[in-house]
């Protein structure tokens, strides 16, 4: 997959990540860090580049291995903190919900396989780095997974707008949050097989969180908890 | 400004706002819209849509009068709550923390003249119909600001690395919450002004939090706080 922008590239560099190949704006400045590539380069103009990705590339796409999703087993652990993306569409929003959840020290994000936002080069721009350190599980059913988490011990959290407040839900123990998507929130299925239903209560007229941000404020009510003693 | 995208046409439909006039992709189907939008419209084909704004138009773009920021004056209140932003500069972070804002109840929102992001057409698509209902004032100065406010009673909370457990500091009364920007976080003449830091603690490796997410969690925080009895 291509993957662009020079932090991405730098982080990449640094983690010592296989680079297939450059493709490089014929006037980029930066040569500190085409010294150190270790690919084969071409250059181009950057009318040819800009149609390659949508996002600022800065001059630098790089192509790599696509991104190896994990298998649910190794997310699973004792005292588990997993969070679930119910069908988030928006790379910006997953991106952002990776940093969150590497922060928070997460052990790893489910997302399903189809109509979802996948692991691609915005995403990986947005999460600034994280991505190396957060499992990405991709599965084929989420009720299912559910069952299977909670076969393991897993206390599933659900986000929706009718539910109990979410600072007084119990995040204690192996935990399972769910993210609703941009448009739809948390499906019914998803719903009906959580433990728990977490709402943020709101006192505004439009009262509407962007995903990420509701995440973040979940996630970190759990953090919380979780490092009282 | 331009402003785009068929959520935010219809919100400014349903608002009764004045719209000056619109350009609509020649093929657009949703006649409903344009039978509603009583201002001249000129039809154009993708292409050109393209390269008047930066973001999804969805085959719709409008042109409204430029934002009118607020005073100070009119987001000073008894019991205040005040969100502050020292540069942040992507409109999309802006969009997302002026939602944040508006669920939460906050009365304003302070942004700097120079080096700041605006409210623009990207600004309002992302703020997603919240920002009528949000006042945001523009400033010369945001120390002198804190000053002023800090005069009017308000006690000045910056979010930064170093600092105190955000969940410790006392967020009742009137408040002025400061976030950083995307690259540099808070100023230091605003760290300096300010009555406590926050901070909130992280434990990943990385440890990176987009703006508009640390700003939903220590904004949520004090609302938690604000409205216990």
């Amino acid at each position: 997959m291509y993957v662009f922008g020079k932090n991405v590239v730098e982080s990449l560099i640094q983690n010592g990540r296989k680079i297939n190949k450059a493709l490089v704006y014929n006037e980029f400045r930066d040569k500190d860090i085409l010294n150190r590539l270790n690919c084969p380069i071409k250059y181009y103009d950057l009318n040819y580049l800009d149609k390659i990705v949508d996002g600022n590339h800065q001059g630098i796409i790089v192509d790599i291995d696509d991104y190896e999703y994990y298998d649910i087993d190794d997310i699973i652990k004792e005292n588990g903190f997993i969070v679930m993306l119910d069908h988030i569409e928006d790379p910006h929003n997953f991106g952002a919900i990776i940093r969150t959840c590497e922060a928070a020290g997460v052990d790893g994000i489910i997302i399903p396989k189809d109509r979802s936002v996948e692991v691609n080069g915005t995403v990986m721009k947005t999460s600034v780095g994280t991505l190396d350190n957060m499992k990405i599980v991709s599965v084929t059913n989420l009720t299912q997974t559910i069952k299977y988490l909670k076969g393991k011990g897993y206390w599933i959290t659900a986000t929706d707008m009718e539910g109990t407040d979410y600072t007084k839900i119990d995040y204690k123990g192996s935990i399972c949050i769910v993210i609703g998507s941009e448009g739809n929130g948390v499906s019914r299925l998803v719903l009906e097989n959580s433990d728990f239903i977490a709402s943020i209560k709101m006192c505004g007229k439009v009262n509407s969180l962007n995903a990420s941000v509701a995440a973040g404020i979940v996630v970190f009510e759990a953090l919380k908890q979780r490092n009282e003693i």
